[in-house]
């Protein structure tokens, strides 16, 4: 071994990453047994989307085995922008190395960076090893000020 | 009286509304003992982010007594793009009269006419009044597949 990585790389995705981002995605969500439109429709979607400012990924790992999908929008609260992290995945074989951490330490270096105010994400509750994980890098579950935690809804409307 | 108003008029905001729509953030955060940065620096910031497509008030009553502000942004699983309910707030000497439910219709009439993927929102856990109030408006705060809820998480970042 030639070397031995102290920390998995993480680097930022363009849009020519298009369809590794999207292998990463699809899998996610086949795993979860989640509906995917697929890798072409979802490499022609980012292939525009990583052009673009709003939308930032990260690839872990070569070949990649990871990814992290984050959108920024304005927030009337901050100066800054607030980041969501839409999507955190490792491939399973392999997880257990750090990868993860890796790109959530990347995105909140790069969120001081840009003077982004927040990162949010929104976690399954039954989901108790990822709480701990986002606990672990900082984020809270709970309003600092009452304790309380905020439940995520979400309105699906109909594709026309 | 000339007529009776069967639906609160909600109106679109633009720029040259921020400082009502700042008005009435600022008596929301107010009101709940939240931090504000003040009504000057809110409505700097709305002159701005009302110019922008990302970014969407609605005002109801005259003078106005409803303000529902939304952000938008892409989702690589949809075509369409995501609305996020940041804040709703009704005076609270003119609440129990619909505008609230007149600012929600409105909203998921134009997210339709968008064509827009989901509007999306975060409830207090506590807040049952307001669980009740976004279900009633067809708002779902558990997976549709799994019936799980999610949390809310977020990393305050520090202000440079």
């Amino acid at each position: 071994m030639p070397e031995i990585a102290e920390e998995p790389a993480v680097r930022r995705a363009g849009p020519r990453d298009a369809a590794a981002v999207a292998r990463l995605l699809h899998d996610f969500n086949t795993e979860f047994d989640t509906p995917t439109p697929g890798t072409a429709t979802l490499t022609a979607r980012l292939e525009s989307l990583l052009g673009q400012p709003s939308t930032v990924a990260y690839l872990a790992g070569d070949p990649a085995a990871g990814v992290a999908l984050v959108t920024l929008r304005a927030n009337v609260w901050y100066d800054g922008q607030v980041a969501l992290l839409d999507e955190l995945y490792v491939a399973p074989d392999r997880r257990d190395h750090g990868i993860g951490a890796a790109m959530i330490r990347r995105l909140i270096a790069d969120a001081e960076e840009w003077g982004l105010a927040a990162i949010e994400i929104n976690v399954d509750a039954g989901d108790v090893d990822a709480q701990r994980f986002y606990e672990r890098h900082g984020f809270s579950g709970a309003d600092p000020d009452t304790g309380e935690r905020a439940y995520y809804y979400a309105l699906e409307l109909e594709a026309e």
